[in-house]
């Protein structure tokens, strides 16, 4: 986000050199304000800005530019001064970043970090994208479990400035392996004198390294966690994931299944950073798809020439039909996908939901039928209304159940029940809706036409 | 959410009456997996469960059941062991469980409870819903500015079982205006000598009782915070917002508008827990506004029976144009209402937006009208084809500039953009849609005519 309340004063001060002044800004605002005001600035302007801060403030400001800017700033004269940020960023931020570099970049960025840390930067870069690994950072607080409360109190002392929280702190024998788990806030209340081991919490909830991301975020948000701990298969404590990292992954997550469920195929740099061509190339698949799907509901009403021929008044109320079997159903289909996602139904919970809907979809169905009886009656006369009637109930309750019923077939296909869109309902709505309503106009006429 | 691994486990503990047994279990798991594995007991039992354990122990695994089942063991028997749970609760849970039950059931509670919370818990009540006051907790962790580091540690010690969290500590003068923050890691690390004045940030980010929750969530989130702290109009501090409730917050506004870019009124109570006469009358509204709409859409199509009469083709093609734009225009209306929602796009970017969509709209349109004027001729011969292909180019062009722009223009007028919803689109893509298809056919059939 861009905010240019400060801007000119910045400008002004970078411009007369007043950097005591530049320095005072940067200790006393929230690096992520300073982030948020300084990102107007050019490239350049920003580095001349960011000298002026000791590198550990540098680095937190760093983490809070937009993604977009960051890849800028480490091009040009960025490059030589990104070894010493590096170190000092956040270890899951700056894998974040190195990710979305060029191997290129990275393997020039790489040599002027220290030894620890490249290994570091080597090893968390080879997690799946999407898993804990990937998510977590290492730069966390751990202890020994014999010594005392006052001592590690002390010691956390030392460790403060180099991890990312002190108030969650791991306890692990020589191997790493996690032994328990303790908070700052009950060793602060605890006497000082007692050893960690008696202090520590033995059930320690923990998550693998491979485990989706999503999952993780859940299990913090679940257990109101600020940290999770990350396990390899021998339960060796590799990382941690903290909770500020449970909003971000949440919000991408829903983004990607407001996407899926208008049938774009997810947009990795989101809306705004992404180009005409990226745009298209995720919108065109399922446009196209419309048009494949129309050689079956052109090819009905093409069956029913006749019929059409013979009542040109049908033709009315085919945006009708359609459109209220599509809309009903992709309701349904979203209101079902959102409550699978946010865990509220599981798939168990799919018959209950059968019985609930056919008399939701019967009620909807009524009335919708009652509403188009008195268009077509309206518009066309008594035939017409009897016709439209009777095919939007049946339209309404058929789509409104395979909505419903579309998500939980796809999670047990192992798909995202998020692409059960609007898009793939709406086509099987047109076909299926169309079939009904030539299917009950033929019946009620040779009927009508009987009496 | 129902686990059910360890519930014959329980059910024997009580059945067979074995209370340590189970204040062990009750103790060594974390709260929230307690209320996960006894969730599937009778409401009885759990009373009998909770009986084993303290009550600070109960109140923490209250607030992790289901809203639905807290409102169910407040129920008979549970009325009279509310009192002291409830003085137990952290203070923004019981407050979110009075506002859900009946005012008679509050009314018999409150006198269970002692004064000093029954204050607080009036205060609380009088916030709007959705407000920064609706969310936060009044049990925060808070010092004067004139006592040392290890006084300010001593403090907190004593305080630490009574608040939230002592992690993030807030310093107020005798009248409880905010005068700084200080977080317990700076207090570990700072010289146990230095004055809390010396050591606390004055800077402090804040947000106003009355601000809306969601924009609260998006502060806590984007400066990583654990908490923050929420002031009246005089800059007293009346509360703090906790990071457990962003991961709340944001689901649920996502859920909302997931909700209403379906047009479906917004469920309270969530899909699992509402009815079907609630789910009928959150639904139906749209879906009758569907059916007026087509007093437009048929109104076109009679316009133009002689057309349609003359050329029958030109009926097979009314889902395929009427589906593309609105699908087209809901997949870029969705694009731009998360844009808006996550912040990645803001009001002023809407001309740069109509120059991308355009380039984008020409693009995909271009791609559908040669999709479609193979499957007009493949249907209907050339004259067809081009009928159909001219017009989906344009029906693209426009529902995509029209999806892209009404986000913007329903923010401009204050409505919430997540109404740019689907059957919106959908109904102005239908009636625009028909108004061009038909404009073409006559002008192309005229033209071909005259040759």
């Amino acid at each position: 986000m861009i905010n240019s309340l400060l801007l000119p004063e910045l400008r002004d001060l970078l411009a007369e050199g007043d950097r005591d002044e530049l320095a005072e800004v940067l200790t006393e605002l929230h690096p992520a304000s300073i982030a948020e005001f300084s990102e107007g600035l050019e490239s350049k302007e920003i580095w001349e800005l960011l000298d002026c801060a000791p590198v550990d403030r540098q680095a937190e400001i760093f983490g809070f530019y937009s993604p977009h800017r960051q890849d800028e700033l480490v091009d040009g004269i960025g490059r030589q001064r990104m070894g010493h940020l590096l170190e000092a960023m956040p270890h899951d931020e700056r894998v974040d970043l190195l990710k979305r570099l060029d191997d290129k970049i990275v393997e020039s960025l790489l040599p002027l970090v220290a030894n620890a840390d490249r290994q570091d930067i080597r090893k968390l870069l080879t997690y799946p994208e999407g898993s804990a690994g990937s998510v977590m950072t290492t730069d966390y607080a751990s202890l020994p479990a014999d010594i005392s409360v006052s001592e590690a109190i002390a010691q956390l002392r030392q460790q403060a400035p180099a991890t990312e929280t002190i108030y969650y702190v791991y306890v692990l024998d020589d191997q790493r392996h996690l032994l328990g788990f303790v908070s700052l806030s009950d060793l602060i209340v605890a006497k000082s004198s007692a050893l960690v081991r008696d202090v520590m919490q033995q059930q320690v909830i923990s998550v693998d390294v491979q485990e989706d991301q999503e999952e993780v975020a859940r299990k913090l948000a679940k257990y109101d966690f600020l940290a999770i701990p990350v396990v390899d298969e021998q339960h060796r404590l590799v990382g941690i994931v903290t909770h500020d990292d449970v909003a971000d992954v949440l919000q991408a997550e829903a983004t990607e299944d407001f996407q899926l469920g208008s049938a774009i195929a997810p947009l990795a740099k989101g809306y705004y950073h992404s180009g005409v061509w990226t745009l298209y190339q995720r919108r065109v698949g399922w446009l196209l798809v419309l048009v494949l799907v129309n050689l079956v509901s052109s090819g009905v009403i093409a069956a029913y020439e006749e019929t059409l021929q013979a009542m040109i008044a049908l033709a009315f109320f085919l945006p009708l039909l359609i459109d209220s079997g599509g809309n009903a159903g992709s309701q349904i289909a979203t209101l079902i996908v959102r409550a699978l996602a946010t865990k509220e139904v599981t798939l168990r919970h799919w018959y209950r939901i059968v019985g609930k809907e056919l008399l939701v979809g019967a009620s909807l169905g009524l009335t919708m039928a009652a509403a188009s009886f008195l268009l077509g009656v309206f518009r066309g006369g008594i035939e017409v209304g009897l016709i439209v009637g009777i095919s939007m109930i049946c339209i309404i309750v058929f789509t409104n159940l395979f909505g419903a019923l579309l998500p939980f077939a796809l999670t047990r296909l192992k798909f995202d029940p998020a692409v059960a869109s609007s898009p793939l309902i709406t086509t099987v709505a047109d076909a299926a809706g169309l079939l009904l309503y030539f299917a009950i106009a033929t019946r009620v006429i040779a009927t009508l036409g009987a009496i």
